[in-house]
């Protein structure tokens, strides 16, 4: 693929920061939420940790295995239908010429503008087939080792992000209400971090990013609390 | 945006379809292994619903809430870039005028073919700017109704694929482990159909398709029965 000059000017995330922020926003978020809700139902904070440890668990498999699959489908799918371009230049080489074609018309170019751009194209199989992939479709050629890094990164962050709210109910085992209170402000001022360090990455101003994503996590957790006492209590 | 002809021949899902494989993927998956683990480790159904309730709207609020904020960050994100490839096609010309060059020369176009689709790209601002959006920066201007209904699907298809594994538990109260194995056979059901409708949409073959998400869900399941277990009985 060929590359473009200067993007570090337009900051974007990189592969691992994505995959560390997919796993840990989840993370920090549900076993929270599960935490908290459980609270309101039952008194044992060891059925608490039980429960988060087992959301942790599913949770970063699920999340883990699901970002492997998508990676290796994305691959499969860029691999399918690249077959599928290198064919139809050969066998609809009109209708694939019409394509280039209009690409450029949208952008207002004449045809004659356009003539010299096609004969460079057609006389390099190889190049019209990137350009079809990437203006055409808009696919990207994926890395093929990303998807067990991808895999083991959101894994793993998400694993981080769940151990935060349930170290409190691990350490005050008597006291299921002081736990809650603790995994509260722990887990709210991880969020905050977590965002603000997150709206870094992705342009958003830090302060609103971190409140934000606190909201998120608060809102999960007051819901799932309300509704666990509720029907805890039936 | 200018339009490419005839995609329709390379099928790609549509945002909704994506939506609702990402809500349901984990709501068929998490509170499922949930509810099994914790069969591990409690016998009364009426904590595993509590808590598998706590999940799902622990889990659906994150994942649409996080849903939505992703969509306004996308857009914000496409605006910000815009208004900077606004200011640099006037401030920095020359700079700018190279990278259009270095795309073709990726394609092996030699500098007199790509003069005329400078002069074209020149005489157009705004297309020109496009241009850059597309094909330097690789982003597509986002819809703006986008982000909350992006936010209801993917929480609704979480609740819907989470109510799936808890309803034997909630059926089957006085009995945890007819509840368990009613669970499982439901889900891997379950999980076995989506996956093959999954495979339609994303161009996998369906069989395999579901094979694999079953079998994610079923050892995202056994972890969380095989961990639970163990602290349970601790």
């Amino acid at each position: 693929m060929p590359q473009t000059p200067h993007t570090e000017h337009h900051f974007t995330a990189g592969e691992s920061v994505r995959d560390i922020v997919i796993g840990m926003s989840d993370g920090l978020t549900v076993p929270f939420a599960l935490a908290a809700g459980l609270t309101g139902a039952v008194s044992s904070t060891g059925i608490i940790v039980t429960a988060g440890l087992a959301e942790i668990v599913a949770g970063s498999i699920a999340m883990g295995l699901g970002g492997y699959l998508a990676a290796r489908s994305d691959a499969d799918h860029y691999a399918s239908e690249r077959r599928r371009e290198e064919r139809e230049i050969v066998e609809k080489k009109e209708a694939e010429r019409e394509e280039v074609a209009q690409v450029f018309r949208g952008y207002g170019l004449a045809d004659e503008q356009i003539a010299p751009v096609l004969q460079a194209l057609e006389a390099r199989p190889q190049a019209w087939v990137d350009f079809m992939m990437r203006f055409e479709l808009n696919l990207e050629e994926p890395r093929p080792q990303r998807a067990m890094a991808s895999a083991l990164t959101i894994a793993g962050a998400y694993v981080a992000g769940g151990l935060v709210p349930l170290a409190p109910y691990m350490m005050l085992r008597h006291d299921v209400h002081g736990a809650l209170a603790a995994s509260l402000a722990l887990t709210l001022i991880a969020l905050l971090v977590f965002g603000g360090v997150k709206g870094r990455f992705t342009g958003a101003h830090p302060l609103k990013s971190g409140f934000q994503t606190m909201l998120v996590g608060g809102l999960a957790a007051a819901a799932a609390f309300g509704l666990a006492r509720l029907f805890g209590g039936a």
